[in-house]
């Protein structure tokens, strides 16, 4: 499948993994391979490695390495989070937001749930997050950056509110977590900062590894286990250590985290250069999403009268791939409830496109795509 | 931590990754690492890859593509075995044998469950088993072979006890599950002639890499899933597909799988050689575990008044990294629940050493420990 010069803008969905995570990852596969549970010193080596890497992910998390549980994946690490804290309290409710990921959507529906709505751009309806949580309420979990839109959500002004909330209770917790995966390319990931009790990272969208992730879980948070065993990750997550992923989550964070200022600069300017252009060629088109609080590498439009899917081949033809809503849900014939969320009807929702750049991605190929989607509009209107 | 040559007898902890099994899975890293439910032609050949690499695994189970379930390992599978099914059908219990690995013993003991009791050699009492099944049994979970001693148990025969009490039944399903983790190296895994259910396998175990692994779920059996989200996995295993552990896993089974034979034959020369040779320098050893239905590569030794820990040490000094029981519970100060099970007294387990070789181990290797371990006793005596 090498050769043919794609213009990827569907980073949102995966990213392809760093030579240098991948060097990192490479010793643990055939060398280091012993189980990190083994008592002999070469085994002792493998543990090492993995606990380097957990104080690593602790270092950018500003977090204590013994909060960091490595997940196979960010949909697991929100499992983990959700089941995890609703199991260990059956009498509580979980708040969310109508935007959040399937991962933590389909768990908290299997307890007693509320949504908070969001505006129109995407961002959370905080009054309407006071209103939600009652006395009852032991966990809220609101994402940190939308998969489809970008929007980002104001995460301490939340902790806020769930801290006033917190405050005099006497027998049920409430705790705070945020589904990070596509904001930790980006965004200050520090938990105290943030004011959050569990938060989520992957691998696969940080330039990491697939089923490589961990979630945050702040010491004194009580959770109860999805895979019991062995007693690993403090007995959050049993099984075999995934060493090679555990070392590789650590560097691909170190990676984005450690450059997400001049990142985000580059793609802010090739994001600004993107609406310009779309404005200015694509006079019809609607822009997504909130444009102040939005993560940098992501550009959703609504084009009016079009065809999503139909549009998605055409652009792939031109050397183009890109998506129209999440990946996981590409494939369900239901328009995306994000959108419907923002109050987007279903036949605009099914006109829109979501264009998520990379650390490949150039000014040339953002000026190739909006010319390209300029002329299939031209020939199709 | 290259250089030093060691002699590795922990085969049941972990084992290398063949390197046709990493150069199976390198692709998918960083050149194919499109999501598989993304729309576009490369992202359809990633989607083809995971296919196919289930097809592959379905054909060494005897099954259907769509009977198997990639999961992140071999505890995440017993995990969506035990709990799945017991979640689905919250009035039944669940009987195991007292020899099972903590993957299916802990999330077994959150349900009504019953222990089926080995013999002192470690083979089921099929008995006892009948006994304990009653009409309210909804699974019946029995490992294959197991990880401490490599004693083999009458699967088919455990099958036809679980088809007569399931005869006639209206209400409840009466599934088997086996634990295939240490199996699948060695012993047929045709889940049809088997007569399971639901089947265990972990890559970790067969020469592929930690975290891969699958559940064989046949057509029919209904499951709820451990962990939700975007529905991958036909629902019950959501989460970005990991393509190159599920590739790796396919690669690793069909190579365990193709040269079963001829490496059962091999280690069962060097396994009788050990045991006569231990006969012969260590007369006081007393070999744990059916000699006959046994995993070729599993020796077990009591050596009495002997301190296990002690010895593991001495035998690192010499270069050979062997282990007292499994790596889950090596941290664990409390005596094996196996060797209990089978009537071996708290002194004489913690006088217990496993040995298990695998696809590197020679006759000189086994020689040498041996004269090792003799030299080792003579010292100490």
């Amino acid at each position: 499948m090498a050769g043919k010069p794609f213009i990827y803008l569907d980073h949102a969905a995966a990213t392809p993994v760093d030579p240098a995570v991948l060097r990192a990852m490479q010793p643990y596969f055939a060398t280091d391979f012993y189980n990190p549970s083994a008592t002999y010193t070469p085994a002792l080596e493998v543990r090492k490695g993995l606990e380097v890497a957990r104080a690593k992910v602790a270092h950018w998390l500003g977090s204590r390495p013994s909060e960091v549980v490595f997940t196979a994946g960010g949909t697991e690490a929100n499992n983990l989070a959700i089941h995890g804290v609703m199991r260990r309290f059956p009498e509580g409710n979980v708040v969310f937001s109508s935007i959040e990921h399937e991962s933590v959507l389909e768990p908290a529906g299997n307890y007693e749930c509320r949504q908070v709505a969001v505006q129109p751009d995407g961002r959370l309806d905080l009054d309407n997050l006071a209103k939600k949580i009652d006395k009852n309420t032991v966990l809220v979990s609101i994402m940190y950056a939308n998969n489809e839109i970008g929007t980002i959500q104001p995460i301490r002004q939340i902790a806020k509110v769930v801290a006033e909330k917190r405050a005099g209770r006497k027998n049920l917790p409430l705790y705070f977590h945020t589904d990070a995966c596509q904001a930790a390319n980006y965004l200050d990931l520090h938990v105290a900062r943030l004011g959050v009790d569990l938060l989520t990272i992957n691998g696969g969208k940080i330039y990491g590894s697939k089923q490589s992730g961990a979630l945050y879980v702040k010491a004194g948070t009580t959770l109860l286990p999805l895979i019991q065993g062995g007693g690993q990750e403090r007995g959050l997550r049993s099984g075999t250590e995934n060493v090679a992923a555990a070392v590789g989550l650590a560097t691909a964070l170190e990676s984005v985290q450690a450059g997400r200022h001049q990142e985000t600069k580059r793609l802010q300017a090739l994001q600004q250069e993107f609406f310009k252009l779309v404005e200015a060629k694509i006079p019809q088109a609607v822009i997504n999403g909130s444009r102040k609080w939005r993560l940098p590498n992501n550009v959703h439009l609504t084009l009016p009268g079009q065809d999503n899917e139909r549009l998605l081949i055409q652009l792939e033809t031109a050397g183009i791939l890109s998506a129209a809503g999440s990946a996981c849900s590409a494939a369900n014939e239901e328009p995306s409830h994000v959108l419907k969320a923002m109050g987007i009807s279903d036949a605009d929702a099914r006109a829109s496109l979501r264009l998520t750049m990379g650390h490949q991605t150039t000014k040339a190929a953002v000026e190739k795509t909006v010319k390209t989607l300029a002329g299939l509009l031209l020939l199709t209107d």
